[in-house]
């Protein structure tokens, strides 16, 4: 079964390399610019597949890292692919796992062929090749696949290169190893913030034709300032036919400075991550809904907010969900964060589709206050985060 | 405001004292026999309210005790009291706290005129006497409200004697403490497993003339076979116009045999909080969803339920979620058993209202296997479990 990745850029912002598009997938029209919430184990976590759907999520990440640890891609395979599994029916955006290799697991020996490393869960050695990883993401099924890369730090040139080099490799065996023609496999740029390796790295991807291209190796570790002046000087280098994504951003501002230099799809674990710690984002900035000054406020997070959570319940008793500890108020932080999110992106497309992105864009961070806790390297911090909530392992009962 | 608390008896078993019954209330009516979902904080843990309604719940139950402590009833009733608060217009009960202080709280001094403990949240010094629980019962604001009473153990006649003569000492002083005419106050029987006081608080109690009457003190250490003993010489005693609650209860077959001896009213929080360890209820008995046959396991929870997870989940996928930690998994499970209980007693009220409340009984019981692991002092286990669920004082943020 082949499926064509069709690309059309339905409008471009006058002032701004900001794009509008549909990206054709074999579960769906993806409209683009389009922010995909981050559902790690084949769940985004607290919420089931039809308030997703209800939220108006077009697009959703899972971790291959992950789920090939657990449950295991063949059990889901079995089951009849990641959609079915977790019920979703619309558009899955898979990983290749190996930023997670790097940052979560243990012990890890990179070489030319692949990399091995410890299970974070059970400490088991674990191998990935190109070839494996790419097995891996055709059994989970997702809609995109991403090949295996060399995520590496940003600002060390002499490391940078030899991460270029065996990332291009990789690229062409995942390409010469997919099977499933129903996958929009994407190359994913590495170069860290030097220009001409960015740019060595657009030349060498788009050769090999995929149908897509992610920017990886940012929001790591390098300033905002940085993480933009690569993007201006990368995407001018991919085909404008094509999608490209930016991996692990980010927050509304991020998305706005991002979105203005031609990026089209992105994910980010922060808006779940940082409402089920309490944190709700708003028109005007985060809001803390554990801060005393909610304990009797009978307001809801934000007043014109048509989310499930604001349409029915007050700062008050979200502030006591959380200070008791209760899973309801995870859930509606939950909520509200991609409800917000997902509206903004809404925003996003409808400004750009009529030639207004860029006063929108000043108008939206002239109201955004952005607190100190807002993650400028939000991917980095969301590794540590994750580091941190790593368990001890678990053994299956009898 | 006054409302006239009518309980209708409108269908009787030829061959038990079972009956079905409609208690109207200022948010509803209820019908009997009812299960009430626990909703400890002000939340049917992991649930929304409208996933309670369309699961069928009539009456949830919320602990005085712990709304007291936080976030405290004034804050409640700013809000517009517990109804309001928590999004669930339909009938909530209140337990008086009592049974909480004794088995939660810190450092008890219990004397005729009140109990005195620490909190055990922040360790403070609180107070309650029965005036002070009527006043905090009528700051939340619940359809059904309960004495203050003393639950002693229900094997020690010496010490029963005692909290008996309390407890009625206190049923009249929360009789005449009572400002408000639209919630039912209950008075709770005591007498543990001895006939005669339990005739005794029972003559002493109607004599009160409450709206309804609770049974208190059982399921707390005594047998099963003592426990409904006990319950063929009480509910004789007990009005038949008026409703009979049996704190604490149940399980399934719990409720069976309760039912057959004239109860109306139960409430455990046994259901949800097995679901969240993973234990699943089925027609055939208790499913443990992390077993590891389960992995792979295409077929939902029970085939032919038609809750929203045997609707679109594998038991495969709920076991990874609860494998892998997820909330999503604490949702469905909790979905799943309440859906089981609420449908459970749809069939008893079906069963008795056509006269064939036996023959149900009996056909259900010699399908359900009762494990070691359904609690059989389902109220004892609860308080246990709630003692090690304690946390440690959390301080509120600045």
């Amino acid at each position: 079964m082949s499926f064509d990745f069709v690309f059309e850029v339905t409008a471009s912002d006058p002032h701004s390399a900001a794009r509008c598009g549909r990206f054709h997938t074999p579960h769906g029209v993806i409209p683009t610019p389009v922010f995909a919430p981050v559902g790690t184990q084949a769940t985004v976590k607290t919420l089931t597949p039809h308030e997703l759907e209800a939220l108006g999520a077009d697009l959703i990440l899972a971790n291959t890292y992950h789920l090939y640890l657990r449950p295991g891609a063949e059990i889901i395979a079995r089951l009849g692919g990641l959609h079915r599994f977790m019920g979703w029916e619309h558009p899955i955006l898979t990983d290749s796992g190996g930023f997670q290799v790097f940052s979560l697991a243990h012990m890890r020996r990179l070489d030319d062929d692949g990399v091995t490393f410890r299970s974070h869960i059970d400490g088991s050695e674990q191998r990935l090749t190109p070839e494996r990883v790419i097995e891996i993401e055709e059994q989970l099924g997702a809609d995109i696949i991403m090949c295996l890369d060399e995520c590496a730090d940003p600002l060390d040139r002499h490391v940078l290169v030899q991460a270029l080099r065996r990332t291009h490799l990789w690229a062409e065996r995942c390409r010469a190893a997919q099977q499933r023609g129903d996958q929009a496999l994407f190359g994913i740029l590495q170069g860290g913030i030097f220009p001409d390796l960015r740019r060595e790295s657009a030349r060498f991807l788009t050769a090999l034709d995929f149908p897509g291209y992610a920017i990886g190796g940012l929001a790591v570790g390098e300033t905002k300032e940085q993480m933009y002046a690569t993007l201006e000087v990368t995407t001018p280098e991919l085909p404008a036919d094509r999608p490209r994504y930016l991996m692990g951003v980010g927050t509304p501002e991020d998305i706005l400075e991002s979105v203005a230099r031609g990026v089209d799809i992105f994910d980010c674990a922060l808006p779940t991550r940082v409402a089920r710690n309490g944190g709700l984002l708003t028109q005007g900035g985060r809001l803390n809904i554990r801060n005393a000054q909610y304990a009797d406020d009978p307001l809801p997070i934000e007043a014109d907010c048509t989310c499930y959570a604001c349409q029915h319940f007050s700062r008050a008793y979200l502030r006591h969900l959380f200070q008791a500890g209760e899973i309801l108020g995870l859930r509606l932080a939950t909520l509200h964060n991609l409800h917000f999110m997902l509206r903004f992106m809404e925003q996003v497309r409808a400004a750009i589709a009529a030639g207004t992105f860029t006063q929108f864009k000043a108008e939206f961070l002239a109201g955004y206050q952005i607190s100190d806790q807002d993650v400028r390297f939000a991917r980095y911090a969301a590794r540590r985060a994750e580091r941190s909530e790593q368990r001890p392992p678990r053994r299956a009962q009898p």
